[in-house]
């Protein structure tokens, strides 16, 4: 079965500021969108890539593409003004049908047992996405006032979300909602089950500068 | 107003399996444990310090001490089964009255103006937590099936809880219940409301192994 990556980074150019955008920020030498991608190419190096990009930042891509001679074969594809559409517009691009993982570009510590699970389960089931306790107690707030949540009752959920091609478009062809945080409830929206499989605690989203550091901490633990 | 720490360090004795427990790893070349022990002594060299340890461990803690000329002056009490009675064994500990900040031995990177806006806000109000907005996406799961969940009406809860001795206290005298994961869930049996402040996010929990990496990574983060 045809298995595609779809790499979301940058849902939109105004998130930029005055910084470098944290998907080009060097991790033990290389810029973390790199890392992501070779994960994805030493999991399997026939997979098609797709990568999301801001408009904006393709010339800045590329000439990091000459200065690091990246050499996985992908897409570029421009991102849209929020993350739905860089999903959306990524998705038009891929053709055939198959698999699709659609991955955080500011995740570079995926290990390849989490591909795996996610792969194996979604062919199995049409979609899979990874899950994790969590660690911290958890609180219910609202204006008014905030209780204590039951913490065994909620997972925290990364990327990379994998579903069948053809489901996945089909979901994305509603109309977009503001309370989407993920793909797995945009497929929701079709009253489809989302199948769970453990993810991996190292898998984090770079979000913070310090997450640079978290990550380059973490780098030898992941397979 | 009085100021009191309980350090709360290994709910028991049998969870120290093979390893040293996380409490004595050694972060940055002290235990883990001095660290968090430091911070309350760096805030304010007048407060009230009491250590609950599993018994077991009472002579490796004095062995560690007179090895790193550990000075922070503490009170060493032992802890329960489950971590309800080593706090509980704590407070029984304490005489008078004023505040009491419960923390984890383990978060050694709580940071100052987290301890001061927990310290202030119980002034005010008679209890404050630290709380944080949740990075991942969040799922609700049951038995059955498992759907997405609004992130935003939930924080994640760290510690140090801060409380007024006498209402905390009173709070531990009624029973306990295996639901609880933290302190201010025992004192919401009283019907109080919890107040939140904002915690920091460095100030992890060492769980797993390579979270002392990570505290690493952290550590010159932490004011």
């Amino acid at each position: 079965m045809e298995k595609h990556a779809l790499i979301v980074a940058g849902g939109s150019g105004n998130r930029m500021g005055s910084n470098v955008p944290k998907q080009f920020l060097l991790l033990n030498g290389l810029p973390v969108l790199m890392h992501t991608m070779n994960r994805f190419w030493h999991f399997d190096n026939k997979m098609d890539q797709t990568l999301v990009l801001p408009e904006a930042q393709f010339a800045y891509w590329q000439q990091l593409c000459v200065q690091f001679q990246f050499k996985v074969p992908h897409r570029l594809v421009a991102g849209g003004s929020v993350r739905f559409n860089s999903v959306k517009n990524g998705l038009a691009s891929i053709s055939g049908d198959g698999l699709v993982a659609i991955h955080d570009g500011v995740r570079p510590l995926v290990s390849r047992p989490t591909l795996l699970r996610c792969f194996e389960m979604a062919r199995e089931k049409g979609n899979a996405i990874p899950a994790l306790p969590l660690i911290e107690t958890l609180r219910e707030v609202s204006p008014e006032a905030n209780q204590a949540a039951d913490r065994s009752r909620f997972v925290g959920i990364q990327t990379p979300q994998v579903f069948d091609v053809k489901l996945i478009k089909e979901a994305y062809s509603l109309p977009y909602n503001p309370a989407f945080t993920d793909d797995a409830m945009v497929l929701e929206q079709l009253g489809r089950p989302i199948n769970l499989v453990d993810g991996n605690r190292e898998n984090i989203k770079i979000t913070h500068a310090s997450d640079l550091d978290i990550a380059a901490a973490l780098w030898h633990l992941v397979e």
